[in-house]
């Protein structure tokens, strides 16, 4: 019992349950919502059921979207035999900021991770199988995230993927652009000596 | 433009225009808000829009309430003699805790802050002094913050209250129970100084 009225102490403990928000941070943020109009109360609020209600995964790659197939997978410019395979939503942005990659997308919702109980049936595995099967595909770019997980999931799929004769590759890691040798981590480094280029 | 769907880019603006939320913080609430359930997302709105719509000031002191009077201005148990003046609920609340004050409150909503425009027509003063014309008040205990708006907000109101022979004082400051000297601010160590009592 905080001795704040039931209606604060609710929307206080609700708020509690977004990541990262702790006590303080949601009575920060109660004062804060009871601080604006109604009606921006109204939007915020308005936002996320309809973000909830209205979005759906893509029946084809995964990503979040509001009609199906999602405008990427819909779209006729985009190639359909080039599939980048990403961990998430913001990672398939991430890549689309970089306007340069044209083909189409797999969103996995997770990496394989034994150790969290996370085996390759519970990612978004099965439909790119599937997806493989039913249509010709010259390229699959492994885009996860260069961490112990993210490998072995690059790992788990070109093993699954070569033998079908589809070409598997991993973007490249290395030192980014605009820092410096001297702070590069040895893994890094090593990654980026091992991807070297002829110039 | 994200790239987002539109319902998604429309929760992370409302998500940005929280304290403290920049871009990618409203990004990873988004992305988490849509990973609950229906029923999580409408709990979490709605307690936002029940806040916002049933809560309101109380007449009398000003905090937040679901009934007017609130339910300290109403209960009889409590001290009307008495009225401790916070700058906001949060420290009406702090006060609360403590367990051992049985008087009544006035939530000031603020501070003199003449460095940022705010000056006593401001802040929730005016409903004190016309409280203190209806009643008889024996004490007035300022409980604004140690901050030097604070400090003038209380002189402020000390001041115009003792020609009417209200007794007015303020929360002692000096050093906090558990904590060190050695480091304590010298403002610190010179109020605990000066607010010395024998023993």
């Amino acid at each position: 019992m905080s001795g704040y009225p039931r209606q604060l102490e609710i929307l206080i403990k609700e708020l509690t349950k977004l990541p990262g928000v702790g006590e303080k941070s949601a009575q920060r943020l109660a004062f804060h919502i009871l601080d604006k109009d109604e009606d921006q109360v109204d939007a915020l609020a308005q936002s996320m059921v309809n973000a909830k209600r209205q979005l759906k995964h893509c029946s084809v790659c995964g990503n979040l979207t509001d009609s199906d197939p999602c405008a990427i997978c819909s779209d006729p410019g985009r190639r359909k035999d080039q599939i980048c395979v990403v961990e998430t939503p913001r990672d398939l942005m991430a890549m689309e900021r970089i306007r340069e990659y044209k083909g189409t997308y797999h969103v996995l919702y997770g990496v394989i991770s034994p150790m969290d109980g996370i085996g390759p049936e519970d990612i978004n595995l099965k439909s790119l199988i599937k997806r493989l099967q039913g249509q010709d595909v010259e390229e699959v770019i492994i885009a996860t995230n260069p961490t112990i997980q993210g490998e072995a999931t690059a790992m788990y799929i070109s093993k699954l993927l070569n033998p079908a004769g589809i070409k598997v590759s991993r973007i490249a890691h290395g030192i980014p652009v605009g820092s410096d040798l001297e702070f590069a981590d040895e893994v890094t480094l090593l990654k980026s000596f091992e991807g070297r280029r002829t110039i």
